[in-house]
């Protein structure tokens, strides 16, 4: 089957802009403080400076606003490791500001990969959506290593969340492979995580919700959720095996089945995930695409007035929303 | 809302049979041995002796033909463990020979479960497809408490495969609680376990097949799936986590969702066994029902003639099928 439909190479360019945490190894006090005050533009981040950073053994992490996409082996010690892309397209409303998802990704131990989705009801508010969420992978990323958090995702959570004060709340998936290449997983919320090995899907998060379209979610608020409703899993992973995480732009717009035929033509981790963002963004414009969202809205009652079910018609289309994508494939570190 | 429609009252009654592995602790050989000789029919399993054993804080395991529900709280010690229901429908042609599934209920460490799926193709071969599945859960009980298994999922379907001689293949899943409320799955096809918290599904496995209708499996042949294919995960359990276990039967004919309104409307772990069991068998031979298996195989290219199709039809149906369900609670044992 052709490709091209949906993986385009390139970078890709224009104003789709995304919060990504990650940082050199060893630096995190003043990364982490710096990212509430001055987040780099997308053109200073050089994905070739990630490599060379492998190749040397060493562990890495940046703080920077994300690229389109940040293809980039995580990881350096014995064991299995994770090579990693990403790609952001925010709502179509929210691109001057980057949109309201921020993610993380960190080399420490076989790799770390989180995304927070800001709750957007905030606007209401005057709150921008966004603030909380950055804050609280702001906040993940600098306590990845922290010795409490003990590379415990539920843990990391929890230390994440009280040490953010922005006002607002955020759904959050954390993801840390251990070098034996178990994945620990802890959930709040709708984004999600699926694992693929050779050709299916062998492992998904299910989406934690309080009734539809309203998910659990992390808060400056004290009725919220905590660290203690994160549902929390693991999976063995095997060498090859591809790590998809997103948020719920991906998962409302694209199909299992549809994430399974990307990851299988994509050439790159890279390729994957913006390829992977690109249909999920197409989608999510389709207003006569039957999508994940569509069909969880009509099992769930809603639908169309019944003048037009009688003319044959249902709720369908996707959802504009923010949509972040990473990609994650597992190698060996040694054969890396 | 109304229960009545799900979840009727009694034991239930008829000719329907299916294989259980359960034998006191303590007894591995001799009633391992026995499985294979002589099935106990249905009525003369007596589940009160299973809530005795419990209070007098043994464990236990017992082997015999299944009843139609098997309502016990499992484990002893300190931590969490399951009570435990189960049902059995069979496909309607095979309920005299008791259908092909066969399943595991131990009590040891937090309660071992598993449900192996007899693949009914070797009927073609003049192969009983019942015996390998039987035989693979009762040497997975005589197993359970093997040393080199070390209470590790994957161990056991490797040990208990290894230890199969019957002619035929299976598609199994094995899934073990952990005192400390850890639940670890090994799962081979497209038998499956949902986790149910405070109303909504926190955790499904994944089937894998090679294409569709065709799952992985176990096999007396050489050239099939092995333990080394299974899918391993964990999930933290809560007290009070539903943990519903079934073989495709279940999960081709019932929604998550349907899953969700039965739990949450049963009164007991062998009331919502039944009732589980009672749906999906009255959608298996429901053609008109939009099943999950109908909605799969459309999705995977499956579906009526073309002129049909511009008639408005479309494939629905549920599947004829063994159907094994087990539901487990998760109860403190200090508190039981």
């Amino acid at each position: 089957m052709s490709v091209a439909n949906y993986c385009e190479q390139g970078s890709g360019s224009g104003t789709d802009m995304a919060t990504a945490v990650m940082r050199p190894f060893g630096s995190s006090n003043s990364i982490a403080h710096n990212l509430n005050k001055n987040l780099h533009p997308i053109s200073t981040f050089d994905s070739s400076k990630l490599n060379s950073f492998y190749k040397t053994k060493r562990r890495f992490r940046f703080v920077c606003s994300a690229p389109q996409s940040v293809p980039n082996l995580v990881g350096s010690e014995e064991g299995v490791c994770l090579s990693i892309g990403s790609h952001v397209i925010p709502h179509p409303d929210k691109v001057e500001k980057g949109g309201e998802d921020a993610f993380l990704v960190s080399g420490y131990g076989g790799g770390v990969i989180a995304v927070a989705d800001g709750v957007s009801g905030w606007a209401e508010k005057d709150v921008n959506p966004a603030l909380f969420s950055r804050e609280l992978m702001a906040n993940a990323s600098s306590l990845v290593e922290d010795e409490e958090v003990n590379y415990d995702p539920r843990n990391l959570i929890r230390k994440a969340h009280a040490a953010t004060s922005s006002i607002g709340s955020a759904t959050a998936v954390v993801a840390m492979l251990e070098r034996n290449g178990i994945l620990k997983i802890a959930n709040v919320g709708d984004c999600g995580v699926r694992v693929l090995r050779k050709g299916q899907v062998v492992f998904s998060t299910s989406a934690q919700e309080h009734y539809f379209d309203c998910p659990y979610q992390l808060s400056s608020e004290p009725i919220s959720q905590t660290f203690l409703d994160a549902t929390v899993t693991t999976v063995e992973l095997m060498e090859e095996d591809t790590v998809v995480m997103g948020s719920d732009g991906l998962f409302d717009n694209v199909f299992d089945r549809d994430i399974v035929f990307i990851i299988n033509s994509c050439n790159s981790v890279a390729e994957a995930a913006k390829a992977l963002a690109n249909l999920a963004h197409n989608h999510s414009k389709d207003s006569s695409f039957d999508s994940p969202y569509s069909q969880e809205a009509r099992a769930q009652g809603f639908d169309v007035p019944w003048w037009k079910k009688i003319m044959g018609m249902k709720l369908t289309g996707g959802k504009l929303d923010d949509i972040t994508v990473i990609v994650g494939q597992v190698k060996s570190s040694l054969s890396s």
